[in-house]
């Protein structure tokens, strides 16, 4: 199964968290997995709108609790690492597709690029070389589905 | 989704891949999830089990090269962390079965019991407190699920 | 510089930390560095004696607060990783000394006989073959010492 | 003690790796750990003129393999995390830092960010807020020992 990683906070902002809805419904719609680190923010809309459309959703969580993570997970990875699992979750995906922006998703961005793995910006304000910036959820998913090799 | 971990030796033995099977076969059949190391032997033979069922897999390698997991994992997460993803394994699991023995099962065991979740052994020389020896697959299916809160 | 492990429980039990303190003494002695888990009992005991000694001590604590680590410790690696932060402490180490027991203890002894680390027990309830069972601490540090290549 | 984290690549570039020797001086003559990623280019630098000042020196090696690491580094610790032992480079140092640049030195400034540990910039171009820089290695080294609370 084709695995696709969404990064971003979790912070509650409601312009991104409209985005990373679109942007989980569009991977569930596409059949791939949606994986992302399991709490608010970003991560709990974009599990929300993978679920939306009959998608599987995974969360690898920073603590142990598995009772931490948003109710749209199906299957919590307690992996008790704490930011160290934003590496897990590049690892374990073919493609990544950041939302918004923050010293988190730019460590994350970063640790992708390392790896290799294609990286899609949505309404990022992350400017690096290597990162493709588009406009839409819909246009995301699909450069990260036409990336994946 | 309810996530019961498998564990056990790498290694080729037929009589513990015929029993990893029909284990996989259980897990898969009572709607849940297998999750193992996503490498040979005991691994791969749960995994071709479950899938036999229809049960989803998912596989945390212990290198960074998913093409090294076995055909039947849905799922592989390459977590780069060697036999360190044995933690990752034990906190993603609601239970777990144990087949056979070796130091690497025995370090699994005990960290599940430090962790507090049920250990079920089948045809297992490990002999420790708190494992609950069963005599058949479909009775250690059973009882993992029987012990899950 | 030699690098020697020491594992067991942060639970206090007098007799063991009787042991440990004269365990991490002997270490210190030897011009070797104690490395262990950075909390009480086993850890705290062995870290003061090597202290008395006047030898280097690190300790791999399982939070993320450095402030969490006892008094005795020169270099706290806080590094956020529970109880995984064990296998570090393996890998780090050029042998391990047991004191005591506990699944925390033995999950520890697995992974190092796995890693083909030597490792030597005091006053261990762990039966396992390949774990040298020795009587007295400056008896566990000096086979420590010599089966290390 | 206090333990300077050391950031940077393992590419061998002569005009970083003679910053980074100085800064390594430096932090061993203030009596300071020296802490890094325990291979070459600014990590084997950085540990050969920490040496040279008499300090002492800790390397978090990727690998699994202790002779892999530069032959300056007193206490190597193969961590067997890959580029996820950056982390713990970050958690286990009071200060950092970061000498040139690259996706990997970025990810652990944004790491190290995040975690609120200062970080000091000797001839990066990764400009990022928060991040001082500064002209010398020996005003790298005075700035971080200021920062430290």
């Amino acid at each position: 199964m084709i695995v696709i990683g969404v990064i971003g906070s979790g912070d509650e902002v409601k312009e991104l968290n409209t985005l990373a809805e679109e942007v989980g419904f569009e991977i569930g719609r596409s059949g791939s997995v949606t994986l992302n680190g399991g709490l608010g923010g970003v991560m709990r809309a974009s599990a929300m709108g993978a679920k939306r459309a009959g998608g599987l959703t995974i969360g690898f969580l920073p603590g142990l609790d598995p009772a931490q993570t948003n109710p749209f997970i199906d299957i919590p990875v307690p992996t008790g690492l704490g930011d160290m699992r934003n590496f897990l979750i590049v690892r374990a995906s073919h493609a990544l597709i950041a939302i918004g922006g923050g010293f988190g998703t730019l460590s994350e961005i970063a640790i992708a690029l390392k790896m290799k793995r294609p990286v899609i910006g949505v309404k990022t304000d992350i400017l690096i070389d290597n990162v493709l910036c588009v406009e839409s959820p819909k246009r995301a998913v699909s450069t990260a589905l036409s990336l994946i090799k």
